[in-house]
């Protein structure tokens, strides 16, 4: 009995076997949706009396007053930590940022027949970065939050992160000083996210709330959107790895294991034509977990969530990972941009055996927020784009307002909206006056 | 007494009134959403069974079997309006195509240092278009959600449209025909929603769901939301006229109209530094309303949510709009571009005393739906962006790998996630062996 399941995409059940594995635990039940309404309607009613109410109770604190959960600066936090660290740290934001700088889009205008057309494309005035606390604090997490915004040029951006007895970790705040995180505040759960989104005498409203969290900071943004802006719902990260067979069966087991050790949910599945590299792979796992020192997480999330597909050719590969549409999707092949074209739905890309997931996850310029669960089917990588808004502009002049008035009468007469075709008939009387 | 409110800015309790003016109610109770639930899940489980069930007791029809809700074609639908109808509707569609395709973006990638950095921009393959039934059953609806879909490059676009007691308005059919929708069904409500985001026998499942529809369509979106994408939630629809008094106040007045008209809870502004030109429109809105077929309707939307509001100059006019951040706003002075640069969140701008806001709703070119409820601070209008999806790509050589590869290492391990600077190592090791 190996640790990860071997499956052949021509066994009869194989459909309904891969469609289980699919399948996780969402881990928000009514009793969360129903805990995160009654804090976000406290926050909201209450403000910072509420925040610091919960606060005490859920992180373990004693705060008697808003400005105690307010840093009063972050300039020289990156100063504290170890030299490597700092480095590759701030080659990372200089790499993504560079990448990010790319995805900026500009107003447009252009002139047809006299009226002129285009679009405003602004930057949101305010956003808040939801960073979790204790273990799940990733400073890399920060940089990928926080760069797009700066780059679409978000007037302030607020971060809150909870900080569970006090202690809020060090490379974060770093990493939040380095990327240029306006304020910080020390508060975490439902209620940060509610005082991200109504406000409170202390915490600014924002335009967009953005970054991971547990299930009640996912809940709590669900309940706010609509109030303010929200990135997508993520769900468990996945990779999957279409290979030739040609790729050192190390370096796939271990490429599975870099999102297995994520957590137990995680999914992590190689599809090949190739059965005897299939069972290498499945070796390598053997080998290698005992080395892991998260084995235990890594071999829970492989055998309940990972697979070793078998199948035809590599067509067939992309077909199966275009329907499962994946958060990650390692190519490992020989002239992978010639099976670009061909791949629809994938969070991001990773095109040739040399390029490991972990390096997107890091530095190599895109971001690591990528949408998980099937959502690549519709949902894009966080982005310059999710910072920006933009605005439709008409300007018509006396003569294209006469001519685009009487189409418009026309439509809203048939749309029975009198007013509608009263409001561009003036137009049209004026002109033709 | 006037029909619609005059505020100052000026007034101690302005903010207080103001803030009232923009509350609404949202229709939206927990009967809804448990009902909803039901439907859905029905939906889910029984497939086109629950969809013919609901819609026989819904739409007063007497389905026996599926098919009898897919109609077989539209080809020839725009052939029965009536000929300037149909010239308008023409008209109206290639305008709107031909702004749309601006919109259009393209997949680009880029070297850095030997690594291939990125983004592959693609179409989403199916796409659910909600077209309402009865008297809401707009034929420009139709185009400006499907339009953008289909400049996209989108595969396949489903229409639902409700055939109450079996009948299709027959425009709005045609629009469909204009626009290349690709089947259409006559269901409606959540269960054409759940149809939509799970897939039925017949209904084929897609990656979006766009278009307006009533409370009960509205929640069923945003309980799918996650398993397939949709658009913006609608609130009622808004227009903010900035204007410095120069204006033929009739004009304004309708305009004011062709919002209120909509709905009762539409919401209707105006904003000046010249008071007497306030009480000039105040004074050509008792004089036209008794006019408008519609009048009903509009007094009691200008009564509840309308406001005409003075303020010292232009300057606090666009300040105050950038605050209620307006589906539509009319900036009706003599060098509307001016200001261009300071409007900030706003759905579409109609620049002039030219331009009406109706222009914008049927045929200037840009879309018609657009972000409402202060939404245009976060939200944009749909477009062809709204049907496409990025996906990184991400494409190192050995050296590059190399480099990129402890960087990552050096970060990975920081965040005490080994099996990621495994992953990099296996291949910085590689290039320097």
């Amino acid at each position: 009995m190996t640790v990860i399941k071997l499956l052949d995409s021509g066994d009869v059940d194989f459909k309904e076997r891969l469609a289980a594995l699919r399948e996780y635990e969402q881990g928000v039940d009514e009793e969360i949706t129903a805990t995160v309404k009654t804090i976000l309607a406290d926050v909201r009613r209450d403000g910072d009396k509420a925040v610091i109410e919960y606060t005490n109770r859920f992180d373990k604190r004693s705060l008697q007053a808003a400005d105690e959960f307010r840093l009063k600066s972050i300039a020289g936090a990156a100063e504290g930590l170890p030299q490597a660290m700092l480095a590759a740290l701030k080659a990372a934001h200089s790499r993504v940022e560079k990448f990010h700088t790319r995805q900026l889009e500009r107003s447009w205008q252009y002139e047809d027949e006299g009226t002129v057309l285009g679009q405003q494309i602004s930057a949101l005035e305010r956003v808040g970065v939801y960073v979790p606390g204790g273990k799940a604090a990733y400073p890399s997490s920060v940089l990928m939050n926080v760069v797009p915004a700066k780059v679409a040029g978000v007037d302030e951006i607020i971060m809150v992160v909870p900080a569970v007895e006090g202690q809020v970790d060090e490379a974060v705040l770093a990493a939040a000083e380095i990327a240029g995180v306006d304020r910080v505040y020390t508060i975490g759960g439902a209620q940060a996210v509610g005082a991200l989104a109504y406000g409170t005498e202390t915490v600014p409203a924002v335009d967009k709330i953005v970054g991971p969290g547990n299930a009640y900071v996912a809940t709590a943004k669900q309940q706010v959107f609509g109030v303010v802006g929200i990135d997508m719902i993520a769900g468990p990260s996945e990779i999957l790895i279409i290979c030739d067979g040609n790729t050192d069966p190390d370096w796939i087991a271990m490429d599975l294991f870099s999102q297995a050790e994520h957590d137990e949910q995680a999914q992590a599945i190689l599809i090949s034509p190739d059965a005897d590299f299939l069972r290498r792979v499945a070796q390598s796992v053997e080998k290698l977990l005992p080395t892991m020192p998260r084995a235990e997480i890594i071999e829970r999330s492989l055998a309940t969530r990972g697979a070793l597909i078998k199948v035809v050719d590599i067509d067939e590969a992309i077909a199966l990972s275009n329907a499962i549409a994946p958060e990650h999707l390692e190519v490992s092949v020989d002239e992978p941009q010639d099976l670009l074209p061909k791949i629809r739905n994938a969070g991001a890309i990773f095109l040739g055996r040399h390029t490991a997931e972990a390096l997107g996850d890091y530095c190599a310029g895109p971001n690591h927020v990528l949408p998980t669960a099937g959502t690549a089917r519709f949902f894009s990588p966080l982005g310059v784009y999710d910072f920006q808004k933009r605005s439709s502009i008409i300007h018509c002049t006396p003569e294209s307002s006469a001519t685009l008035g009487s189409i418009a009468a026309t439509l809203a007469t048939g749309e029975r909206l009198p007013a509608h075709a009263q409001s561009a008939t003036y137009r049209v009387d004026d002109f033709n006056s």
